[in-house]
């Protein structure tokens, strides 16, 4: 294959893919309208539907499909609950090409309309070239993207082999795919070279980026429990140990006002900061301005760029996110609650140890509480957690993805980290000992879980291009690097 | 009418009760069955209707009924809701009879199966001895013995002019009844002698009681908003001052591990123990040990009945209540909520001044606001402002109350305060001056307010007896004073 008849290749596909943008459009708007949220418990059979609708898909495409049963997992109540399966599809076997496995998840957060949604969260609706609906960019739409980009490379020629591991169960911890993947690493991984995750967004509105690193997830819930029911605040306000008082002052003792988390030796092991690594973010084009107007935040806890960098990509941070069991709704109900969860989560960085953050935040919680003297009962778990995930930028599938992205964007990306965390790449990563790439489409202003959460027509389409042309790069690469081997073997 | 006569009459009535059981509990279910919620907007239609059925039954009782139609009122989200009527009843006009007017609600607080009830909350269930269900003891069963007692006296011989206020906003302050007492007052109130009002409970499980004061209850709303949308914590967590973070600090500033309201000057306009209420305390039969299985709390901040009753009657307490915007339920869920709403409240005492609780509670939440140096946006009001109430145990209409409890339940009342609060009592005390006592029928164990209401068929059925027996003893007392007075004349 020449480099003018790649080129030629390559126009014809980008040609192909502007002309089905409303057929990418109405399948997008199929997905999106099964609400597979994996966090509520009554909607796990609309998970499990999805994931029929995904097989479907690829076994369309000309993929043989394998729906992997995962079993089951208890809630904390008690519940046994169907885990949904993990699509493992298989798409080519020329062991001439190049083998790239792409992994993505089409389950989604929770959505409500009344949470301050402007259009319905499970119909895709566009506005001003903006496409609407959970599960947009988090993650449907690149998982769309990916496959449309096979679809239309495979009407042409085929010169990739694909294989897929798409899961249901990505918001909510990803139950049961690290099982499988270390089941499946002697088998189905066995002839891939390349990863690709497409689960997260740009730094940017505009400007295109690749990801080598994300933060870890230690999702905390705090308990504290007096006795078997709700009281009445006028017959026992002012003589017993509120639980929800004691639950406050614990969430109180986790951070300060700087954003500085007080539990003591948690930032003992974070890797310390290199000359190397502090140039790497000099060099990042982030607009500060933009992403505080796509925050909705006035001000942000620091000023510089670096420092927001840093604070996001190399430090740790603790986010609080709620309280069960309390009164949440609006008007007044003058209660104490007698059992209350408050919810909270560190974002660990490298070298951080899952095991010995949880032991501190227990060992502080259970400081704290003890000099309360309170009667209460507490109960400190960590129900989720993630570890992060780092990657080497040199490593050949960031420079063939840099290559598309320069074509088809017209400019490089910028090597970014994730704030937020994609334990499927450490995963990955982990048991495979394959070259990862994180390869987001989406655009900082995305929203994912939050409300009104988007893709852009553009990034969607123009995304589906990028990851067209990453194949025709991936597989020039494997042929020169092939090509290569092969003469290293002749001399 | 002898002595003996209204022995016998009363024997009469105690026995109409006794052989009317099955049909008493029958209206009860049926006024349970309505989910007459106040707190809640969706419900109040239900309200409403439960209105039309208490205006039929005064209505069935021969009683000229009101419904008085008091408009509509502005939820915080400027929606329009209509509130439902206050019916004013009136039975008998004879200017030998004492006239009493009766006040009770009938709506209730906020109850779902799911909260933690054994039994659906809005179908009454008798199960050894208990009737359960929402409302059941706070107030429409203290309501139908009211009624019933009448309708029971009414099929003999009527003593005493009735009156009747019945409204169905007291759990959500009591909208429009306070203007509504205002205008009544030269008209609907002006030939009442006493009024009484029966929604609380005994301070034990066994003992009656009268009640002679309440604690106030000011309502406050802490929101914290930092911008238009949820964010996700791995996106945001690290960089920005979190809303939830500054209302953990705030909420945490407001009490101690000991109960003691942390907020400057908040005690000083509590009244002074004198050595004469000291006394009062001491006498009371109060056994702590049942009140805290009643609880289900392991230990109270105090250990004796003197330091129980006071800080339940004497001095204010704060309770949290929950926050309102945040994630409440079960699972994970990695937000940063942007708007968050904490709700508390403050059981005020004599002589604690509503507007200078505001204004102390305001000043010292911005104060603690300001030393974070967040951008984000504070709010605080109070929606709800209940003052205390206080009466004086002396008054004749105690006396009846008091001889009426001996005769059924064979011993004396406790004089005793509620540490919850009843405002309608203070209300009608200041707007019509006339001696107005708390005449509570339920018992500690009856858990207003929490999951598993219920009020005992015992006293549910004793209790129509005491209201019945009240009746006499007030229409004999009144009469003795009116001969007195004469004689005074005549004198």
């Amino acid at each position: 294959m020449s480099s003018s008849s790649s080129s030629e290749l390559e126009m014809e596909i980008f040609q192909y893919i502007d002309g089905h943008q409303s057929d990418f459009i109405k399948d997008l708007k199929e997905w999106v309208a099964v609400q597979s949220d994996s966090v509520q418990p009554d909607l796990r059979k609309e998970v499990i539907r999805m994931m029929v609708l995904v097989a479907d898909r690829l076994a369309a495409l000309g993929a043989t499909v394998n729906s992997v049963n995962l079993g089951s997992h208890q809630l904390p109540n008690g519940q046994d609950l169907p885990l949904p399966p993990v699509i493992l599809g298989e798409l080519g076997r020329d062991p001439q090409n190049p083998t790239v496995c792409f992994y993505g998840h089409v389950d989604v957060q929770p959505a409500k309309k009344e949470d301050g949604w402007k259009t319905d969260p499970y119909t895709l609706t566009e506005i001003n070239g903006n496409l609407y609906g959970r599960g947009a960019t988090d993650n449907k739409g690149p998982v769309l993207a990916w496959i449309n980009a096979v679809e239309t490379f495979r009407a042409l020629k085929l010169v990739v082999n694909f294989k897929f591991v798409i899961e249901g169960m990505e918001e909510a911890g990803s139950l049961g795919l690290e099982k499988l993947l270390e089941e499946e690493n002697q088998c189905f991984f066995s002839d891939v070279d390349y990863i690709v995750i497409s689960d997260n967004v740009w730094l940017s509105n505009k400007k295109p980026a690749l990801t080598y690193g994300s933060r870890g997830n230690a999702c905390f819930f705090v308990e504290v429990e007096c006795g078997g029911k709700d009281l009445h605040s006028g017959t026992f306000g002012g003589i017993i140990h509120e639980p929800l008082t004691d639950l406050i002052a614990l969430l109180d003792s986790l951070v300060d006002p700087t954003g500085h988390i007080q539990i003591p030796g948690i930032y003992d092991s974070v890797a310390a900061l290199t000359e190397e690594e502090r140039k790497l973010y000099e060099s990042i084009e982030f607009d500060l301005e933009e992403h505080k107007k796509n925050s909705g935040v006035k001000k942000f806890l620091y000023g510089t760029k670096e420092e927001i960098l840093l604070h996001l990509w190399h430090y740790p941070s603790l986010s609080i996110h709620g309280i069960e069991g309390a009164f949440h709704e609006p008007g007044i109900k003058t209660v104490i609650p007698s059992k209350v969860i408050g919810k909270f989560s560190i974002r660990q960085v490298p070298h951080m140890d899952l095991s010995v953050v949880k032991q501190q935040v227990v060992e502080h919680l259970e400081g704290v509480f003890s000099r309360r003297n309170s009667p209460n009962k507490l109960k400190v778990s960590m129900p989720l957690g993630a570890k992060p995930w780092l990657a080497d930028v040199n490593d050949p599938l960031y420079k063939a993805a840099r290559r598309a992205i320069k074509k088809v964007f017209g400019e490089d990306p910028d090597f970014i980290r994730d704030g937020s965390t994609v334990p499927v790449a450490r995963m990955f990563q982990t048991i495979t000992r394959k070259s990862v790439i994180m390869f987001p489409i989406g655009a900082a202003d995305d929203g994912e879980h939050s409300q009104n959460e988007k893709i852009s027509r553009h990034n969607y389409i123009e995304g589906t291009k990028v990851f067209a042309s990453f194949f025709l790069e991936i597989s020039k690469l494997h042929r020169h690097l092939h090509e290569t081997s092969n003469m290293e073997i002749k001399n």
